[in-house]
């Protein structure tokens, strides 16, 4: 690595100091509260001072990092596969919820709740490698578009979360992911999208098998799950993946809840951010009574919990990254 | 911080990349092999070279990292333990394998085989706060003394396995413990004895339960077990909480194997290590026979599968680190 060292490049390294890491928020509320708890963390002289192998940062992934509407994107991966499937080998569709599935027809397989979902998830996510897997969604995030936007998923990322992101590991923390959604599925996006790396992705756990393939030792997901990474899961996530209390969390729904709780109610500092969706020109707007990404008790005891709400509408410029192909 | 551009400083800065980085290890060829290695996969312009952020390190800790006889440490420190809880009340002693326990009686407590351990195992590590649990052990490392050799746990340390995890740190990559051993149980030690912190520990887990006790969000451990890591559950625990392949594994017993399968059979360089008990006077000396560590498949197929193997009586000049207080 060259140095530089004349004026024009000392003025050059000494540019971004003084840029606004978060361009795309609104001067809010929200934003402040963010921009001081960072600041009085990282503040060597503040009795808020927290060592930086101890700034760690949790975000929910679906709703909060990227759109969750009408569904959650695994599940709309999952039906693409599925449907690619049965149009191979009608013969695997056994049941209503993986008829309906094959058939796009959300409103039937959502009757069927929790059960039918993990079914059609299952079908699509099984008897194949870890490797092959992520692999399989990485190129399915990067090209698929959505039902209703037509963006591909990877543009459905939202660009003031990827910012946070980035200002946060500049201010010495590190970031992850702890999300309901499955840990293969969101590594595979997770490193591209957000610049977190595998490591640093907690989710929910189907079981797996080792398996040596063609003499190679592999991971098999099998179509089980081990571990659902929700409500008061994620705590419980937080511990086996991390073992420490983290002092940031963000979250969007109800499923949040106890890892907003378990962040805040630590010794020392600790920030909770709820994003609430309140946007239905450029995103959608939901909570009470949403299918997904249900929010009710966050919203009645936020200001109780001394929750930061961020209020999509108001409080950002932009909502979606902007990506090449866009 | 002070930076010191003297001369005298400077050279002060330039020693310790010419001096040895495994000062306790005789100039074998495991020694020989680990530096080749290193360095292949760290210089830019060697066809197996590695990216700092996939050189990716995994260790067993009991028998590898430190000593393992004449019982794994964590049964010694739940024997404690469970000796206390039955003087202070003697009516939990409900059955012969409890008994066994608090009377220290080890030959009939392994009489009993695995479901003998655990149940000894588990009466003293449950209904506890993880953090609660983790002071106790901690504490127990630096104070409690082994029956034989008459050092604290931590003295029971191995230098020359000290000293490779820095210089493996020095060199780009991260250092990961999985441990057949409980996670809390390790995390417990594993920053002050390895240098290594929780987020990098994967281990056994109890199954966990979040609670708010007075009002703080608190993980509290249960008594069953969740994930057992070890043998094939290896690679398992190193998808969950890794996620990708590491390049260098290190163990010392069958419980490894597929730890180092995983890791020697992907595409990319790969490095196994065995470390052998052979030295009766200053540690141990046990494989086959062993009912800890027991080490058969390792042995016979090193060769086969191109894993290095330490000969710990002629390879390690010192064992045990030396500690304060030693």
């Amino acid at each position: 690595m060259r140095l530089m060292l004349t004026s024009l490049g000392l003025i050059a390294l000494a540019l971004p100091l003084q840029a606004d890491p978060l361009p795309s928020w609104e001067e809010s509320a929200s934003k402040a509260a963010i921009l001081d708890f960072v600041a009085a963390v990282t503040d060597p002289a503040s009795p808020d001072f927290v060592p930086e192998d101890e700034r760690i940062a949790v975000f929910d992934n679906d709703g909060t990092l990227w759109a969750e509407q009408p569904v959650y994107f695994q599940l709309l991966y999952a039906l693409d596969r599925l449907r690619e499937k049965a149009e191979a080998d009608p013969s695997i569709l056994t049941s209503d919820a993986l008829r309906a599935g094959a058939a796009g027809d959300l409103g039937a397989l959502m009757a069927g709740g929790m059960p039918a979902l993990i079914e059609v998830v299952m079908a699509s996510h099984a008897d194949v490698t870890a490797a092959a897997f992520e692999a399989d969604v990485a190129a399915w995030v990067g090209s698929a578009t959505h039902p209703t936007t037509g963006l591909t998923y990877e543009q459905m990322v939202y660009q003031p979360m990827t910012e946070l992101l980035r200002y946060l590991r500049d201010e010495g923390f590190s970031t992850w992911i702890v999300s309901g959604g499955g840990q293969h599925f969101v590594r595979a996006l997770a490193e591209d999208a957000y610049g977190i790396p595998p490591e640093q992705v907690v989710g929910t756990m189907g079981e797996t098998e080792y398996r040596v393939i063609d003499g190679v030792g592999q991971i098999v997901k099998l179509p089980d799950v081990a571990f659902i990474d929700d409500k008061g899961g994620k705590p419980l996530g937080i511990d086996r993946n991390i073992g420490r209390r983290p002092i940031m969390a963000f979250g969007n729904s109800d499923g949040d809840y106890e890892m907003l709780e378990y962040v805040t109610t630590g010794e020392g500092p600790g920030l909770g951010v709820i994003l609430h969706h309140t946007d239905a020109v450029r995103e959608w707007a939901y909570d009470r009574e949403s299918h997904v990404g249900k929010l009710v008790r966050g919203l009645d005891d936020a200001e109780a919990q001394g929750w930061v709400v961020i209020d999509m509408a108001a409080d950002w410029e932009t909502v979606f990254a902007e990506v090449d192909g866009g």
